[in-house]
């Protein structure tokens, strides 16, 4: 793996949009005692089910730790792939590399700052090494080529969504928060983007959803289905806590235009209820002074825009409420060209987060590069 | 990776010779510290020298713990691959996977039984879990099907010496000795090597060289050249400790004909003088009741037939001895074809082993198979 001292830009490399032809998948075992419930054991099963589904449509790895590797390898279907690495906690989407591609079928990695969401200034835990040389050691496993900028900015995958033509959407909270980047002006994290993205333009919402631990992660908000067309967390109830916030962020995305000049469809997907973490499930989480407590008491940011693309379909994230089927047939009609499939991670999501946060996708760069060159 | 009903001979595969050409490499970052001198710095430094002899001839995975990361990424080479894996101790060839390739040009990975040179009547360490597990998880990394015999069989990389034509070397100490298999019979173990590495005749020695702390590991007392020829560690001073083993060994060879009924060809290559760690750095070692003890008054197997394979070239330990020449010109006199290539790996003899137990081979299939087609 070699440490690159240019830009992506520099060299031809883009990010492409996530709704885009894969090559596999990563997930990490859930197994840190105190985030997760009981010993992680429920939402070890929700991902065996997971990657059941997954391996339908592309390679599958999941990442654990020596301790673990016997019972996930024993768990998981042989198709899928099961190797070792140390890592602070399971949310792969936002600690993982960026993988930027060229017209040529090449593809790079691009590794950022972590600080497990805020560092000492409200954090969800600490520390954070693994989770830091996480993308670094995932990219030299694979053989990519790498543009590091773990020592210039903190940044997250669940903080950004773009369209893979130039356009991307993040939240000032989750970015510019005192807590990440409190030394780069809003000017400087927009070259970091264009040039180690590939993007020409930058759509900034305020916040994300109330209740989200992540300071506001875009990918609990919206996701590109195509570009030029979004996906929108919604509800009509103006005394929804969630309401100020979406509705500022579809007042923004409507008004906006994209690196094309083209104003947005905009879909709005209505949330599910709120949710709590179970007195039962909070009282089987570890007490340490590592990580925040779960509280049965405080709610959770939940929403079906944390939906995960697949080749050919869509995850879906079910709660067990009349929203699920309003989602599921929305979806069906934006998106008639995919398989739309439920998945029941409720356990993850009582944990701060869903299939989309807990999955990261590798591009397939010589499938998007044929696709490009066929238009 | 699937775990296969069948064996190896059943389905075709068969495992090739050393000499042929190979894909890649694997070495272990030595640091287990009951059992390296100062913290394994040395013997680190040492495997960072191979590293770069041996990327000059093929691709290197360098595997090591979590907290190493960081440490053996910096200081290898960027070419060299560097992935997370727990291991109990860093001899990789003798823990690794057996490669079995069929004519197609496709490749598979069997499995053994592990017990740290003799479980708990007199192996090296305890426990051996992370050990036990390499071979799979190696499999599982890289994608390759396996036949596992790890709870049939205990065997090691190092106990086997193979020709690719039908033909294998092993000592009866290291493979019928009680700590390994007592369950076994003489002729079922001969059965579970014709059928998992694809063999028709084996060559038993009694044992091999003195003080050797594996009880007697073929690869310190020959390996085949080509077909039909072998390098012997030899002595010609009756006194010599390791005259008597050597003796016998060279009497059975020159009897022994091979899978195709050829006499061996023998080239006796003179060892260097006995070896011991020295005081300084057996004080070096942490006291452990989970590690055998570094006693400076313990003399150590040593002999360049512990040499490796690259392609194009042959890596040959160096004892700072006079001896180091007439190994160096014999080697290149058997092996015109090949580079003859000095390595500086003393510390890690010091420690019981060198190169050929350092590292292990994956062949190329595919060149192989077509290396065959042409013959």
């Amino acid at each position: 793996m070699r440490t690159l001292k240019t830009t992506p830009k520099q060299d031809g490399f883009y990010m492409p949009a996530e709704f885009l032809p894969r090559k596999q998948d990563f997930l990490i075992w859930p197994e840190r005692q105190d985030t997760w419930p009981n010993g992680g054991k429920v939402a070890q099963k929700v991902l065996v089910e997971v990657a059941k589904e997954i391996i339908k449509h592309e390679a599958l790895t999941v990442f654990c730790s020596a301790d673990q590797y016997e019972n996930a390898r024993a768990r998981l279907p042989e198709e899928v792939r099961v190797v070792e690495m140390t890592i602070d906690d399971a949310w792969a989407q936002d600690k993982g590399p960026f993988y930027v591609i060229n017209d040529e079928g090449e593809m790079r990695g691009v590794t950022w700052g972590w600080n497990a969401y805020g560092g000492l200034e409200g954090g969800l835990y600490f520390p954070w090494k693994r989770d830091q040389e996480f993308a670094t050691k995932l990219l030299d496993l694979e053989n990519y080529d790498r543009y590091n900028l773990s020592d210039k900015m903190v940044f997250e995958g669940g903080a950004m969504q773009i369209d893979g033509e130039g356009t991307l959407i993040v939240t000032e909270n989750s970015v510019l928060n005192h807590n990440r980047n409190p030394h780069l002006t809003k000017e400087e994290v927009e070259n970091y983007f264009k040039e180690y993205m590939g993007l020409e333009k930058v759509i900034w919402l305020k916040d994300g959803m109330a209740f989200d631990e992540t300071d506001g992660h875009i990918d609990d908000v919206c996701f590109f289905v195509r570009p030029g067309e979004i996906v929108l967390s919604w509800t009509d109830d103006e005394t929804n806590p969630q309401y100020p916030n979406l509705k500022a962020a579809y007042d923004t995305l409507k008004d906006a235009t994209d690196a094309k000049g083209r104003k947005l469809i905009i879909h709005k997907i209505p949330i599910p209820p709120v949710l709590h973490i179970t007195p039962e499930q909070a009282e089987g989480v570890d007490i340490s002074e590592s990580a925040a407590p779960r509280d049965p008491n405080m709610p959770l940011a939940v929403t079906y825009i944390n939906s995960y693309f697949v080749n050919g379909g869509l995850l879906v994230p079910m709660y067990d409420c009349p929203e699920d089927e309003i989602a599921i047939n929305m979806f069906k009609e934006i998106m008639p060209e995919r398989e739309i499939i439920r998945i029941y991670t409720k356990e993850w999501s009582m944990c701060g987060g869903n299939i989309h946060c807990m999955a990261l996708q590798q591009p397939d760069p010589e499938a998007i590069a044929a696709l490009k060159k066929n238009k």
